[in-house]
């Protein structure tokens, strides 16, 4: 893309309004812009990061088995009437009437609607498990909505549904979402600790919130500090193996979040320099609820013996605009956003000092050229601006490596290769620099 | 995708909701399901065709030159009352009130916000041209939803927006998107004829349907006989040239929406046999409005002279989830959906006519690897029905291409390999198979 065709509004002052580093990066970066309290348009830039973080997301649900769908945004409230959450949820639902006067909502989430759907389809022991997810925008009338992104009323959410017949099966799906998580915020550069969450009237221990540590964080957290030195990797999983290994590997060491926190527990199993109270930001949140939906919907399937089971299900959350701004607070210096690669909006900021050198021009747009059609991302400063302003922008929008091109370099044969996040600076020779992207 | 495990319910019954052909086919094959009147979900199957077209649809925007951004749903009523549509706007608008009293509404369409981010962020004619487009759910509140997806209440739509220093410009956005229309419909194996439409208070000709000829289509229109025989197929475009040609080529025979229908000009110019008056399906509308919401909300440019300009617009749509249903109106037959290999839920659909012969299911899973390793989208019916049931359900979700392995085969080497339009059914060496569709 050619910068100076791209609708990349950054602005120079800082929002007043914004009161949280990604927030305000995001506004500055011409990433998002609000349209009311807590509701964002994506504008180009931010739009490519969180199609960045969706597809990862999708990538690694689809290999764990998650079959996806799409539920609408719109649902009827004789549904949330019948598990009794109608009239429980509070004011964050959004609730509608429709011109006949029937009474809807804009979903919050979607346990209903896709007990439903399972209800309506599948009958038989036979046809389980199953694992069901969509991606689709939701809605949560916050009283006070704010930190951009992180806390808006209008967000992104990819949830998963499991169904199975018994418990057993049911924490086997866990476990997949459960390393699944792993996978996928490991995938975004991110370390995602796993910590137990309240469960409500359901008990048991089938239930974390993966959370990303940090000062602006919502949540206060109480983790066992070696969780730091975890390597949040986990790779070549077969799904269809016993997973517990894993999930008993990150879940021996202490991590709870502030609901299920136990102060002697926490004292006793990370004593001394090993007690980490900190902040964090939630990402993801999976948990088991057995038969609460299916019960009260009666989601039933027939068992091998001819017997009717209520379907024992588990929800699996990942917060998928939120992560767009954790990954920001999680990724920054002074200077603005430090994209991983994985989700960068570019990956090669393409800078032209001297837009009226011809020489330094052509080597521009011969070098634009061959990354383009080598399928590398790259966003090309073809603008007038002067360098300060360029590399300003760059070092802004975050993209984590810069082509740096003048007239000087040109004629000795080389450009300047920049990584953004410090670790590479130095120069190489034209002609290698779309081999070094490309393939 | 094994079908033992795909989430695909298909039904045995026709629904007697349904009363088009595309609607009761895409229930039975388990692409969807409705919610409540005029609201679905979809399923997996029918996920995959949606996010094919869309796909398609973005590419082709991509293509044009138009950058993709993402408006929410939700939208303040304030901006409508700005363009002075919200009172205007009848019933189909969903109006709601938050938490705090304020008036919001669930977006039928994108004109206000789209102006809006451009006042706040665009201030010279040195940043003009722009194309934007978003690809999102809108929902609009009609009286009598039917004929499934085709006229839906909550709906995806592709809908592009133009800004332009004098109309000039805005003519060329206009065949920037009209040819961009011709090509994302062939695409889809669909030859979609653009027809004059309503101009509405703005005069002039830069209004125009594109139009399915089906007879389940809501919109009556005329045209000449010979757009049956056009190409649909607009090779090789260059954007940045003149697309006048192009379009007067389209528009130099008579087409025209019931709106817009002169009958005395339909006669004179498509005489006798040539005078075509039939139903269609508007899949598309482009739209030239000038400075109808630049004006009423100040949108303006400075001009090189230092003067301002209400920018000049036209808006650009494309019902995405109707489209699922106008192919299946325009490509099925008595068994089942015919679906074009681009938009095609999978490519190939692989039969295992006894899997309880090991030579047979060892064959089928040689082939399912192979084709699965190789990117090909396959479906493997690894279930353990009759043959006759199999061949029912390949036939009615309507896979372009079916690989039929049996015992008598697999002994003598061969698969049968059939194409679900008819015109391919023969046996092929096994060995050959995975090689036909790779690469």
């Amino acid at each position: 893309m050619r910068l100076s065709r791209y609708f990349m509004p950054t602005l120079r002052e800082t929002p007043s309004e914004a009161r949280i580093v990604s927030h305000r990066l995001m506004l500055r970066a011409g990433m998002i812009r609000q349209s009311s309290a807590g509701i964002y348009s994506w504008l180009p830039l931010g739009l490519r990061v969180l199609k960045n973080i969706e597809r990862i997301v999708r990538e690694e649900q689809d290999a764990a088995g998650c079959q996806e769908l799409l539920m609408p945004t719109i649902q009827p409230a004789d549904l949330w009437r019948e598990s009794g959450r109608y009239d429980d949820y509070g004011k964050e639902m959004l609730r509608i009437a429709d011109r006949h006067g029937r009474d809807m909502l804009f979903g919050p989430t979607n346990e209903e609607l896709v007990t439903d759907i399972f209800r309506n389809s599948v009958k038989s022991y036979r046809d389980l498990p199953k694992l069901l997810y969509h991606i689709q925008w939701k809605f949560r009338d916050e009283v006070r909505p704010r930190f951009g992104v992180m806390r808006g009323r209008e967000f992104l959410m990819k949830d998963s549904y499991s169904f199975d017949l018994d418990y057993e099966g049911a924490r086997r799906a866990y476990n997949r979402m459960f390393v699944a998580y792993l996978r996928t915020f490991a995938r975004m550069g991110l370390k995602a600790i796993p910590m137990a969450a309240d469960t409500g009237p359901i008990g048991g221990d089938l239930s974390h919130e993966f959370i990303i540590l940090a000062d602006t964080g919502e949540s206060e957290v109480f983790c066992h500090a070696d969780y730091l030195e975890f390597d949040p990797h986990v790779g070549g999983v077969d799904y269809d193996d016993d997973l517990q290994p894993v999930v008993d590997e990150w879940t021996r060491l202490y991590a709870a979040t502030d609901d299920k926190h136990d102060a002697d527990a926490f004292a006793s199993r990370a004593p001394g320099e090993k007690a980490l109270r900190t902040r964090g930001i939630e990402v993801g949140h999976i948990f088991y609820f057995g038969a609460k939906y299916s019960e009260a919907m009666g989601a039933t399937v027939q068992r091998a013996d001819g017997s009717e089971a209520p379907v024992e299900m588990g929800s699996y959350g990942i917060g998928v605009s939120r992560l767009v701004g954790a990954i920001v607070e999680a990724c920054h210096d002074d200077a603005g956003i430090v994209w991983p690669e994985s989700v960068a909006p570019f990956r090669v900021g393409l800078i032209n000092l001297k837009i009226d050198d011809s020489a330094t021009t052509e080597t521009c747009e011969r070098l634009y050229s061959g990354l383009s059609s080598s399928g590398v991302d790259v966003l090309y400063d073809d603008t007038d601006e002067r360098a300060g302003v360029k590399f300003a922008t760059s070092e802004l929008i975050g993209t984590p490596w810069q082509l740096v091109v003048g007239p000087r370099g040109v004629a000795s044969g080389v450009v300047e290769l920049k990584s953004r996040a410090g670790d590479v600076d130095g120069e190489i020779p034209i002609d290698s620099a779309v081999a070094r992207f490309a393939g």
